[in-house]
């Protein structure tokens, strides 16, 4: 399958995190994409091409314009003030607080476009998350235009984003901008795979209230795993969208029998909905040996489940996603897109 | 008047807080209540007592159990799970998130009951903040019993905590907490005013649908100033409360002339309210030369403003909030009561 790759990731590159209680050094690092680069390189998974350029207006049919407003102008505003370092928020609009005001003060507005202190901003963030998208929208408009499937190799990652929000390392939300481009390109039903450790929360707000892209989640209960605030089973969509989320939060440590259960469940529904194109949100921290992560998946597991996606027979967008185990990255992708390969030809 | 002190505030010491994507030595320091300590007893401004023990049932009239819950457990929670820095949340609740589910993790747990990452969590916090609810209802019984005013010499501050969540270095609302011990305690109508910098968030969401407790804030324009997404003039209540909350948004740098007419509109509406008893947010950050805030206010100010609040002829309880200009912060606080005291005799 085709892959699209661009090096402007690398633009993107933060210091430090809060992670319990301290700033340590991002998890969410250039050497992720570069060692995907280097494995689906190494094993000839396809063509690696470079992503063409979109309109802002695309990534605008998932996201608030304000939201993207203040994504392109973040540093300028932020460094307009004297500060050199990344930018992390320190305050944010909970329950009983206004979103409907965006402060004047850049404090107030990091704030208000975030939910975690663990995404950091930089000079280069926006120039990485725009290709990232358009990256996902090449893809796409490959797969709009015929091909089987393509990989969207973007970093970074950007489930977590939702419409007006950035946080878990997600700027603008790749999947959903595929998803809504196959959607303005001739689709008329969509679905959103996510089957990243983490439960996709950006995607699933986007979409909780339509009935036109299905949202399927398999991931750690967010009883005790990260984003901890959505991801529950109880949550099947709302309005027009009532049915069409579905989540399978598993507890930590699951086995890859219940792991495949639920995708079985997932791939049920997927083949009832009778989609037109299929969006994968690949992340690969269900690694058994992922450092932050507590599922039990390792090669066979990645190449059955490359083969059970290509069963659905479905033209199909892999969307990376998270994955910090990162000698091992690389490997897991392409064992996932080789499975599917193998049993798609 | 009756100053109510403990040296438990000490318990509570910060190391480090978010600022502007650094962690950075906390503003919110025991120095602060010391350097009040010193002055209201330099100046002889009254007698001070030890506060009296009250039960935790007294707090949960104004705070979820659940949270209190929390706050008791929170640093037990966190040293079992091997840390010993100051826990700090990286992850919150933020529109379309859940509230519902409390997170068997720590780190959810924190995150879901907090809004910033300014306010750490330590081995003391508990017992400093429970102390501080002692010394608010101490005072609010002292003045229920007769006298005419009592000061809550308490830290850390209190009026950023809301129901279910901590932040702005605030854990539990001292002032809601004295507010509803007039209420449950004879007086039909409480009034808390505010007058310090930052909008008096937690305490508005506390009383947002009563009309029995009237809040009345007077601080930086949440436009640029913290906490960002609270304190608009147009809240105004909701449901019962409609009509009983009153903000004074005042642009950063605003004239002591702008202030005093602010607090003359607050007064005249207080006295409209015909309140049984007032409870001010006493924080002194409006001072001229104070770090982080933008008003003008001086000696003067604080005597003229002490002697308005004493043309009230309520009974009333003073709690120390918010400011952070520490060598002088004490001698403010203490010209207000002074100028209370002298108006009133």
């Amino acid at each position: 399958m085709k892959i699209i790759y661009s090096e402007r990731h690398r633009l993107h590159h933060g210091e430090r995190e809060m992670y319990r209680g301290q700033l340590v050094p991002c998890f969410e690092k250039p050497e992720r994409a570069q060692f995907v680069y280097d494995a689906v390189k190494e094993r000839k998974v396809g063509e690696i091409l470079e992503p063409k350029e979109f309109p802002v207006s695309a990534i605008e049919r998932v996201h608030a314009p304000r939201y993207i407003r203040f994504l392109e102008q973040a540093w300028d505003l932020w460094t307009a003030q004297g500060y050199t370092n990344d930018a992390l928020p320190a305050v944010w609009s909970i329950r009983g607080h206004r979103d409907d005001i965006e402060p004047e003060n850049f404090s107030g507005k990091l704030g208000l476009y975030s939910y975690d202190s663990g995404t950091p901003l930089m000079a280069g963030t926006w120039a990485a998350v725009k290709t990232g998208a358009d990256i996902a929208l090449t893809a796409q408009e490959l797969v709009t235009g015929g091909e089987r499937a393509a990989f969207a190799l973007s970093r970074p990652p950007g489930h977590h984003a939702g419409r007006d929000f950035m946080g878990g390392y997600c700027f603008v939300n790749n999947a959903a901008v595929a998803a809504q481009g196959f959607r303005d390109h001739g689709a008329e039903r969509v679905v959103v795979l996510d089957v990243d450790y983490h439960h996709g929360n950006g995607t699933q707000s986007i979409f909780y209230e339509r009935s036109d892209v299905m949202f399927l989640s398999i991931h750690g209960d967010p009883r005790t795993e990260y984003p901890f605030f959505l991801g529950h089973a109880n949550e099947i969509g709302n309005g027009e969208g009532v049915g069409y989320n579905k989540n399978y939060p598993l507890a930590a440590g699951s086995s890859n029998a219940l792991w495949f259960d639920a995708l079985g469940d997932a791939v049920r529904r997927i083949n009832d909905y009778r989609a037109d194109a299929l969006v994968i949100s690949l992340g690969v921290d269900t690694f058994a040996d992922d450092p932050i992560s507590k599922f039990q998946l390792r090669e066979p597991e990645y190449r059955k489940l490359g083969a059970q996606l290509a069963a659905l027979k479905l033209p199909t967008v892999f969307v990376l996603e998270g994955g910090y185990a990162v000698a091992e990255i690389g490997h897991n992708v392409a064992h996932v897109l080789q499975g599917f390969e193998d049993a798609g030809s």
